[in-house]
């Protein structure tokens, strides 16, 4: 496996690539990388003739309050385990002025997924996603590229910049990989001290309590977010930040009896760090 | 030659092309095509083994009370044009829900170059410039695309948000094209009465004055400046947006004593038709 930290040479190999005939997949990541991103590396593996992840923990995706400078990092140990699944290559830019050089002024902005959810507490977030994903994907040149689904606004975010922006590559969802008590795997779990470790399967535990109900019948909005906030009330160390079902895949309000695809979805602090979960509810027959 | 109406058609050819290692050079247009646009599509057909050309006056571009409504349209004088100088493909949009389908809602901004100068009067058009540009990229996937230097500050952002972006094409600058007394072609001369169209060289003459007083030394910036409005003054029909000299690329305000490379780009209203042109000046040796 090759780390590739400039811009130039990336371009100049999935270009060789290209010109070979050869499928090109992706993952970007911002490192720190565990389980669930290894599951990602691994399905653009199965469908890609070579693999390309990137490793960069983006600035401008945090607002200044956030934790960009706590955010986890550790090159060696991420290359290793992207080679363990069969990487190709890490891109991992040799500084921020690789992506962001003097006199860098673009923003790309996707306005009506961006806002609700994790873009109340985080007006800034998605702009910043959106913008460094459109320069990787130029860079890196991939046929698809694969974003789990424990970001699923992101996704969401992704799928219609490049839709609306006809970007010639597919996006392909990855699962959401838990930990054996089901919490989503997150680089920022590290961050969670013994106690907020064990309060917060309770995310998990609240989706699965809604998932039950509505598989049961249950179609009433307020009784499955009251459900989950019952089962949030578990972890008294946790402060909710919100929880909310939401239309698929335009991120509306859901009506007070959801009918078709909805997105429930949930933002957690425990102390600083803020944890985010959720789970797509299917609602079929009439409402 | 080909009129394509499809984004998926027009993307089909393209990565054939591509395919076969062929380079596709690439002129977009709103249309109403004039030797200005031919001499920009020449100019790709010499570098390129294939040309598309796109016609598509986007709504995005215009503000609410500009000439959206006016702006000349005519698809089988344009293809004949085009084919004449041996453009390959024509890639004009079914319609406008081909380019923005329900649910669009992406924009890319490029912030610096796109505020002053035509910016100022026009605060959203650069916006929708770069996001109906970025589009067209990747739909016509060209290797290189060519923008006329009439519109000098579309250019700079164009040249900005593709560096930025990190998108994998070149763009060409082509020359501006004049009628014989020196007024650069414009889809919108046609609105001008013919005592407008009689008063309109002045802004060319007003730009060579300033021109030749730089070339015999003359290096004061309010200097010039006041040597191009006192040739404009001689329009008595025109009234002036704005004149100004920038220093290139960044389009920040020329020192009074400028050095390197400078534009002097002007803005002049003759009813409510609005003519844009410019020089770049080169100041060498010391200020």
């Amino acid at each position: 496996m090759k780390i590739v930290e400039r811009t130039a040479e990336m371009q100049a190999w999935s270009r060789a690539r290209r010109r070979e005939g050869l499928t090109i997949g992706f993952v970007p990541t911002m490192g720190y990388l565990h389980d669930g991103h290894l599951e990602l590396m691994r399905l653009a593996r199965a469908k890609a003739d070579v693999t390309v992840a990137s490793i960069f923990v983006n600035p401008t995706q945090f607002a200044p309050n956030e934790d960009f400078a706590r955010y986890p990092r550790d090159l060696a140990r991420d290359a290793a385990m992207a080679e363990s699944v069969g990487v190709d290559i890490v891109f991992h830019p040799a500084d921020a002025a690789e992506i962001y050089p003097a006199g860098f002024q673009t923003s790309i902005a996707v306005s009506e997924v961006s806002q609700p959810l994790c873009g109340v507490s985080r007006p800034t977030h998605f702009g910043g996603v959106a913008t460094v994903c459109a320069k990787l994907f130029h860079i890196a040149m991939p046929h698809f590229a694969v974003f789990g689904e424990k970001d699923y606004q992101q996704l969401l975010v992704i799928e219609r910049m490049v839709a609306d922006l006809n970007m010639d590559l597919e996006i392909v969802h990855g699962p959401t990989v838990r930990e054996a008590d089901g919490l989503a795997m997150s680089s920022r779990n590290k961050h969670l001290t013994p106690d907020q470790r064990r309060q917060a399967p309770a995310l998990m535990r609240s989706l699965r309590r809604a998932r039950d109900l509505a598989a049961g019948g249950e179609r009433d909005r307020d009784k499955l977010l009251g459900a989950v906030r019952a089962v949030l009330a578990e972890a008294p160390l946790g402060r909710i930040d919100y929880v909310e079902m939401r239309e698929l895949p335009n991120l509306s309000p859901a009506p007070a009896r959801p009918a078709g695809e909805c997105l429930l979805a949930l933002a957690v602090f425990f102390g600083a760090t803020r944890l985010i979960d959720n789970h797509v509810l299917q609602f079929t027959g009439t409402a």
